[in-house]
């Protein structure tokens, strides 16, 4: 039982309600940051793209923490307005000199070539091949990471210090890419639970060697789902793992008579680096899940913004279009483009850190501890407050003002228990964190003076 | 009339609006302070409880004031959850020394005995007393308020400095109380209106020697309820003096099939310090008593804070208790439990001030003027703004810039009369005080541009 | 086409949607701000009052712009409350010391005389002089502005320090003045759209010489009706030139019918100062003009302040009365008693300006544009978002972080356009000006991925 007396004979709940409590809960703390980061490490090196090779090795990775489901789209299918693309695969690029020497070279770092890059092999002016460079100037030592899924081309990218050592000679250029019919890849795990209506836990899995944008996601959503098959769920958990926008397109228009049970959702990404965390809304901007991570959020002690929805980011911009507008948010740390190492090498596993992944590890179970527990009750003796002295539950000293919060959870539950308030917006209008709500409503309901509703 | 012409033919109100204005009209300021703080120099020595002869001598004295009915209901009565407590009455208490002298003695202060203390007489030594005794150790001068209602002990309260020299030796300790079948005591006074619908006025009356917490709300609902009889009432007022909690409980239980009449209501508690005014808001927040408390304060020209409900403090949380959910709000002046002198010997004689009792009075007797003249109008003129200035009523003379404000109360009636603004709104949105919209209203129905509506 | 390739092959609207583009787009800057300032000019000299010469003589040459339909009521009619008052026109006014110089001289300044005075011609002392003579002791150097429509006087106005060196002597008085049964004159131009709905545009034309307070809002409002002749209307529009508040209620008798036609409105004046933007909110203060006005002025990146209805200014009192309570907003510069000048000489030519003018038209041309615009649409592929890239809409290279704004429009139109929400809104929630937005679902609604809805 979380609940002790006091010094004063009334009532306290030990430690309950914040963030870390989950953590002592579920012993995660002792070593799941550093799981998740050997996770990305071993994720770091695949060339992955919206489709190919590296993504479905990254799936075979994930195989061996949760049974992934694997779906095969082949190239062509249409996808509401689009058409599942070419699969992509690479297995060699490099320029090279006079001298035979590879001076940019893709086993260096995939990073250096343009994803979705067209073959080529051919040798060219400097002036021809800096047509196909991408570097950023600003940050002279960082490989850019650029794609041209769309749009049929090639193109290398590096450090914009090297580009200006390239001398004005010929260069051999090779990309032994291939561009041809095949499929697009994502994996899906679903977690049943005692009703059908389900969570939507997305991220996308399609960029190369990048830690924080979307390898992070990836390692915090395999683990959330790991720790979610121990427990009893009221809802069902869909985790999703696809190729960014074409792959949520695509999922969406293989599953569109399934999303209306999705009541809950969130697109999880970049929750790696050493930053706030961010939470950005459903495109309603009034969603339970929206009212549950900035409650959460608001108790974790931890600095975090909550933004609006606006129609750009991640996959959140799919699952929130008109036709569907489905409650998703998506939690970050920093916001995408938020922080100079977004999409270059410097995102890299310096950049990511165990302490990070099991902080917004903990948040997200707490997100889901508050979904799961999340009703409206009945207050059985709503004339008046109850006795609750008479039933161990109160201070039978008049007098005493510590241990204030045991009972004000009791008393505000006890108030609010009308059938149309959930314990949710109990916490909220207490101020007190929803676990500490959550305890004293279990609590009630053990005792009879509350009953769920509806 | 309360209108009259300005230097430039316009027109103004008589310093009218401002709370001030009440104690020009009623004279209450010149002596009302003063007797409402005679009334608690008179009822200060008396030990009261939450039942028992001191609650019942306290009536009789305030019976000297306004006709109280008492009633009397019997220890053992089932109210919802609670049980009417035996009755606790005490004649004497003490702790002697070896030397027989009385070092904690009940006649010198009765806040020394717990209050509900069971009888006892007994030697003992120091350290079994010490179990029995409570002090502030923040505040060693003052006897801290403690009570045991509802679990059968006794103890004694006295300064921690005097703690700090009991010698270790042994004590007699006397406590000449009985705990038997009685009854719970409540006065109550009803003051019958034009209609049944009513207001509520609610205060405790248990508490012993303290001044401002218990005495200083009887005294400004003793007087409140003086001042209301000489006037015409369009709403029944009901007095209620009762014992915190348990007597609340029980008036409500008794008279559950009433409680629809009561449209507005306040607790009043604590109104004699010198701090601003607080008012705490219903449980719905949103009731005419809240927008009438705020408004009033807004324009009364001192500090005052207007704060949200929360299901603790008086027995607001009884008539706010979801099954009631009573549009009750509570008034003070600084809240419960916000000044060190709560529930100690110095809420005493010096901690309340008639000044402070006498504009607390006339906060709460604005308050009711304005439920009292607070209707929804229909202007009869609704096309355009009537010409205000062939009625005597505008000034005559355009340019003039001085003497606003009553031809904005004019202007802003006739413009929101129609018939979904009620006065109060009509005041909150023009910013003029509700005092001056009335003095408008009034006027503009005796020209016949305004009349009452539904 | 406003649209064009940024650098990266993205889409960048050309300075669209900030005010200046619509002086790019009509060439208004070049010479409209002079044009209005001519036309003050001609009719600053002009003896305006509520009725009479005066008024005529100004609609008279406002229609050498615009053609005006002159509408004559006579005196005594019924309007609702009030009656349309007495012609007065006035030839002549002085007061001539004993040498027979004329000291105060109505050919020297209209503002002389006050409006509406009675004739007179009489010999009188100082001290009786004095009563009807009106000055600003703050503002020596100038002469205040005064009336006295509905009540039967006579008075001159003068500097202050022209009153002070005023000898102890007789005077001739003479104002030749009538008062005599005539007419209210008020001019309208109704500007047919493809709809009946209507916006209608008031302004005052009543006072004598005054610049910003009636001449400036004449000027802006004539021109912007010339502006409006030549471009096609979904709205028809209503431009009323009247005289303050007994015009107004007149044309709102005479037209009771027609006024359920007003979809939107806005009363001008005071636009000629150098002062920050005002719009005054219509009575509801959730109008389509509210919206449209505040996004306007948001955009403009001038100086600029909302403020609430009250029923007090110009004739939005009128059209704001609760029996019609039309939308009708108020545009200003700096709000009427706002600024020292406000109904002195000192409102003269030198305190208009042809930049402010010229601004002031702008803004209210730019609103003019988003409530033509402003309409509801739905996406026609609402289910993800439509592959804007295939189109020719989207950047073909990912990895590119400038000229978001183009793409976020298009972004904005697609997820908001459900049938509910309007262009402005999607503007607001965006915080894209809408005439990015309106470019932008022109864009989509050309490349049938929008419809129009409703």
């Amino acid at each position: 039982m979380a609940l002790v007396l006091n010094d004063s004979g009334g009532l306290n709940f030990v430690r309950a309600g914040d963030v870390k409590s989950f953590e002592s809960k579920t012993g995660l703390s002792d070593g799941s940051g550093e799981e998740m980061y050997q996770l990305i490490a071993e994720l770091y090196p695949i060339c992955r793209s919206i489709t190919g090779q590296g993504i479905r090795e990254t799936f075979g990775r994930i195989q061996q923490h949760i049974p992934l489901t694997i779906t095969e789209v082949p190239s062509g299918t249409q996808v509401f307005d689009w058409m599942v693309p070419l699969e992509w695969n690479i297995r060699d690029a490099y320029v090279a000199d006079r001298r035979g020497i590879r001076i940019i070279d893709f086993k260096q770092s995939n990073l250096h070539v343009v994803s979705y890059s067209t073959p080529i092999s051919a040798r060219m002016s400097l002036r021809e091949l800096k047509e196909h460079l991408f570097t950023l100037p600003d940050h002279p030592e960082w490989i850019p990471y650029r794609t041209s899924y769309y749009k049929e081309s090639w193109g290398f990218c590096l450090s914009h210090r090297q580009y200006l050592e390239l001398l004005d000679e010929d260069y051999d250029v090779v990309i032994d890419s291939s561009l041809e019919k095949g499929h697009l890849t994502y994996g899906e795990y679903y977690l049943p639970g005692e009703t059908a209506d389900e969570v939507l836990i997305s991220c996308h899995a399609c960029h190369p060697s990048l830690c924080n944008d979307n390898l992070s996601g990836i390692a915090v959503a395999t683990f959330l789902a790991k720790s979610l098959q121990a427990r009893s769920r009221r809802y069902s958990y869909r985790f999703l793992f696809l190729p960014v926008t074409i792959g949520a397109i695509t999922w969406l228009a293989l599953n569109q008579r399934h999303v209306s049970n999705i009541k809950h959702g969130f697109v999880l990404t970049g929750v790696g680096d050493e930053g706030g965390f961010t939470y950005k809304k459903t495109r309603d901007g009034a969603a339970d899940i929206d009212a549950a991570f900035a409650h959460v959020l608001r108790h974790s002690g931890e600095l975090f913004e909550v933004t609006e929805f606006i129609p750009y980011g991640y996959d959140e911009r799919q699952y929130g279009s008109p036709g569907f507008n489905l409650p998703v948010g998506c939690f970050m740390r920093r916001a995408n483009g938020g922080y100079p190492e977004y999409h270059t090498s410097a995102d890299n596993l310096d950049f990511v850190k165990p302490t990070s992944l099991s902080r917004s590890l903990e948040v997200v179970r707490s997100v889901v501890e508050v979904l799961e527990a999340n009703r409206r009750y009945v207050n059985t003796s709503p004339f008046c407050e109850p006795q609750l002295g008479k039933r161990g539950l109160y201070r039978a000293i008049g007098g005493n003002v510590t241990g204030r919060s045991a009972e004000m959870a009791f008393l505000w539950v006890l108030n609010l228990s009308d059938g149309s308030h959930t314990l949710l917006q109990i916490a909220e209008r207490s101020g007190l964190p929803f676990s500490t709500i959550k305890l004293a409503a279990d609590e009630l309901e053990g005792q009879g003076l509350l009953r769920r509703s509806g």
